[in-house]
């Protein structure tokens, strides 16, 4: 097992301007794994619930993760309900029921803890302290965090963030942490608290991977219809991290080819609702649409 | 005389959060003409004011712009006081008068009328396609519109849209004038009234260029302070416009170099109030500028 991730599983029930979905898939280490296990081997640590659906553990099993670092207890599994109107790049929060993860307290199974590779998802920065306290050395760690915890949990999150090479956040949350309205000022800021590496997403508008020596400008990959959003920054990073771990290289160039990767994965996953989109996907299919990329941008 | 502008020439008042600018040389003819007189020979079609400063005129005849088709009138010039607040892709107009520019019915000399490259600035739709009617078969029209004609003269614009190769506006107007809020469908829908090549500009986001044959998303480059970004629309129609008339072709490789030509333009502007940055340009660094958009996008 070559990278590690530590997140929610949950039961998503979603509406778009392109339909519904009700009890899906989704959670973030679900995402992250799922666009990962395309490029490297997974390894997932989370709680599920009594109500887990068999065949939610069949589809990861599917995927070759390893999922001996997922605990079930036995209250309902984390549930989120959410809608997005006009603005797809914004979710509006309908109802949040923690469950066990209310409780969730990651254990890293030993076997996991030599492990090179590690993503920290989107959960309370104390966990993510948690986790980094349980693996030894690992060789590149990866954090995401989100508004909520900026503003609840700051002082935990900077301890988090001082102690991982990449951050990857949305171009508001990086703003909201930098106190910067301009982007580059936001990344001086953030590289001043720790992490070197930080890859700000843009949504619909692509991302920006700053690094001490330059900064690279990924596009978006242009849709005409999105059909669910949820997930794709989770499948960014799933992309981004196991590319990375693929290589085993953090060179620039290895760095903007893996963001390359991750906007190839979120593309692909707001085609369909919950992990539609993703589960079916191939090998060639992501080579195509790594070269569409390059067929965006060349001049 | 390669290219011919018609459209505004402006006494402007600005407040950004870098500063203020009072009575200072704008008008989307003058920073359209003085950034495309770094690629061609430029004619400028337009009207001043018994006010209008005899400095500026120096400095359009040092850029080499052809001003036999700028007229004075007796009346005062064109006056714009603008305001940007936090969000430096919008700005918030707190007094517009037109002065000489409400009468302004366009002109084209004769020794213009045979010209093959003619960009529209953002004017009247009317008056644009006046223009039209007095130029002799340009090989390339490329124009320009804004909110304000969109929904006040709609049916003289679409007239003005049906006749020209190529429409540069920005992403909200895209939406308003197609009624599609996603950009594919709003370049199909903009394509089927006329222009069958569209640059749909993203202010801090970069740029897309539409061709039936591809997609080129063009990124914004990154400054750390914008001092004004009036003007920048104009002089980024002024370095693509400027480009593709001095190397005569529009074959995709060279609107594709052209739209960064344009965005490079835009760059510098904003890094001054009034035409302060541009016209103090040198040819190397406008190709020093043009390789940092290659390090930019590179993978």
């Amino acid at each position: 097992m070559n990278l590690l991730v530590v997140g929610s599983v949950a039961l998503d029930s979603i509406e778009t301007p392109a339909g519904k979905a009700e009890r899906v898939l989704g959670g973030s280490a679900v995402y992250f794994s799922v666009a990962a296990s395309y490029f490297t081997d997974v390894g997932l640590v989370a709680v599920i619930g009594r109500d887990f659906p068999e065949e939610h553990i069949g589809l990861l099993q599917q995927r070759k993760i390893d999922l001996r670092g997922l605990t079930r207890e036995s209250g309902l599994t984390f549930h989120w309900k959410g809608r997005y109107n006009g603005d797809l790049n914004e979710a509006e929060s309908l109802e949040t029921q923690l469950n066990v993860f209310e409780t969730f307290r990651p254990l890293i199974p030993p076997e996991y803890q030599a492990v090179s590779f590690v993503f920290l998802a989107n959960i309370d920065p104390e966990l993510q302290l948690a986790v980094l306290k349980q693996v030894k050395r690992p060789r590149l760690t990866i954090c995401d965090t989100m508004n909520f915890w900026i503003q609840g949990k700051e002082d935990a999150l900077r301890e988090t963030i001082k102690q991982v090479d990449i951050l990857i956040i949305n171009e508001g949350e990086a703003r909201l942490l930098s106190r910067q309205s301009n982007v580059i000022r936001a990344y001086r800021t953030i590289a001043s608290l720790g992490p070197k590496i930080v890859v700000i997403k843009k949504g619909s508008h692509g991302a920006l991977l700053f690094t001490p020596a330059s900064v690279f400008s990924a596009p978006a990959y242009l849709l005409e219809t999105v059909t669910d959003p949820t997930g794709a920054g989770d499948c960014f990073a799933g992309g981004f991290a196991g590319y990375l771990a693929r290589v085993q290289q953090t060179s620039e160039e290895e760095l903007r080819r893996a963001v390359i990767y991750g906007s190839v994965m979120a593309s692909f996953n707001v085609e369909g609702f919950s992990l539609d989109r993703l589960r079916t996907l191939s090998g060639d299919e992501i080579e195509d649409r790594f070269m569409s990329f390059k067929q965006l941008t060349r001049f």
